[in-house]
């Protein structure tokens, strides 16, 4: 069965949808097939890009007054809406990482936090009322003070890492207590979890809260636990993977964006809906790594989404 | 759609369809769950084990003299053709391995081939028309020895292992190129290939000749490349490792069973076949893995690798 669900994302006027709120920062990274000392990066930036395929998206993000004008040209192209992007006197976000030669283990060389540190999420008025919320990886605490100043929410959830699970432990369950999906690597739900097996650590975190919590496993793919039951969505197999940076923050988007393009509520999600969600989160993940950094989503096209979502069911049926 | 393939192991007497050969052996194992100082393993047993759900199986194998009456009561007891299996003055094979913390790494700690290291492997003469031939993970010019052996092989493929790809590897190529099928996991098909890339390391190895490949990824599953397509079978999710010794025989057995169940040819195997071949592998692997050694052999029914493999197909539809 064919499912149609990707839309043009440029050039439309519709209503906020969608709220994602994270870093928008520079990256510079090395892989084995280059390197690039300075381009747009972040997870709110990925998130943004892969989940605007499907519904109208509005971003909640600091940047330093050396934020390029292109850059910003490039998500409002893609008619992602800026007015929560926090423009405040310094520098942006700068990350700076390395890959190994096989690409599965990076080295972070340098975080400058700049005007981050000092990140106070605030939602425009036109943000408010949005249905869908995804929370990027930033301190929970400002997770759980943004989630509060939404008022029509349908379906919120979103990332954490090892360090805020290890050193904000507390503030961190407080904050997932009230989501209604958790996305999480493997590593990080053992560490989360205090389990080695997957399927006691994924139930050991949905006793935190979350109803729904996908487990992302890098190249593997990612497994959703639901309602019950599990789904284990395959890695897409890369002729090449170029640079893996930004893959799971895209699949967060291409996740709640199709949520969000389904009209889904957290009452009555179907299981059906969450595994698609979970499929196109994995092909937004794969273009990522297709080119350095955003580059591939400059020319990707819906036609070539849908042609991927067609390809995971073609490789995965027996 | 159901499929229903297995068939009752025990007390047949049908014409051997499938040859196995491999090592019978002892294993010392200790995984967190505990050790064991000397319990049957060996490839071809688990290969065989697996293998007699789906097909009529004879082993080619050889064994001490304190090989115990009651480990070859087991093998027959499941309807294995022991008529191949050799008993010569000696010690037989024996291997003693440790497993890490999450099981994802062992250690071997002693390997004392014994009688295997004189092993020429010798088929009887009732085991020469059969169709079927799984060669274990033995010296490539010993695999070809065996091949040469069989006179009207529909399907013939094996495993191999770093060892052999190290050392051995003109030996190896000359192997392969006659087999229809190659077995590997995913770093030895790295190592094979010199290609990191799994799609480009499969291209490269099935240029040595196989036309059907499986990569096995351990806990992640397997990729099977047949057709000029693939296919990718997740890991089953198990809710305990409880010892992974022989999982990947276990896989192999399966594998090579249902096709031998099928009737399969290697001019006319289809597609399908191959991709439900790969998922009652990955369903033989996650049943060896609930016990230690060969154990959950003994008591496993065709209803639960039905039902597994039933199971396969809930955990990935979307």
């Amino acid at each position: 069965m064919q499912v149609r669900v990707a839309r043009e994302t440029a050039c439309y006027n519709q209503t906020m949808s969608l709220v994602v709120v994270g870093s928008v920062a520079y990256d510079g990274v090395e892989t084995p097939h280059g390197k690039v000392d300075r381009m747009l990066g972040g997870a709110a930036t990925y998130i943004a890009l892969a989940a605007g395929y499907f519904a109208p998206v509005g971003i909640v993000a600091v940047v330093g007054d050396d934020f390029a004008a292109e850059d910003a040209g490039l998500l409002a192209s893609k008619g992602i809406g800026l007015e929560g992007l926090e423009r405040v006197p310094g520098k942006t976000f700068f990350w700076e990482g390395r890959y190994s030669p096989d690409m599965n283990d990076r080295e972070t060389l340098r975080t400058d936090l700049n005007v981050f540190a000092g990140f106070q999420p605030k939602l425009p008025e036109s943000y408010r009322a949005a249905p869908y919320l995804l929370l990027g990886n930033i301190h929970p605490a400002l997770q759980r003070g943004v989630r509060a100043q939404m008022n029509r929410l349908r379906l919120a959830g979103g990332d954490t890492m090892n360090y805020w699970i290890r050193d904000y432990r507390a503030e961190l369950l407080e904050t997932v207590r009230d989501w209604d999906f958790l996305l999480i690597n493997d590593s990080e739900a053992r560490m989360l979890s205090g389990e080695h097996n997957l399927r006691l650590a994924a139930a050991r975190i949905m006793d935190m809260g979350p109803r729904t919590l996908v487990v992302k496993r890098g190249e593997y793919g990612a497994i959703l636990f639901a309602g019950g039951a599990h789904f284990i969505a395959p890695g897409y197999l890369l002729d090449e993977v170029f640079d893996p940076t930004g893959a799971g923050d895209s699949f967060a988007g291409g996740f709640i964006g199709y949520l969000a393009q389904r009209g889904a509520a957290a009452s009555g999600v179907t299981v059906e809906d969450l595994r698609r969600a979970v499929i196109y989160g994995s092909v937004m993940g794969s273009f990522c790594c297709e080119k350095f950094g955003v580059d591939r989503f400059r020319t990707l096209t819906l036609e070539e989404v849908e042609e991927r979502y067609q390809e995971f069911k073609a490789c995965t049926d027996f």
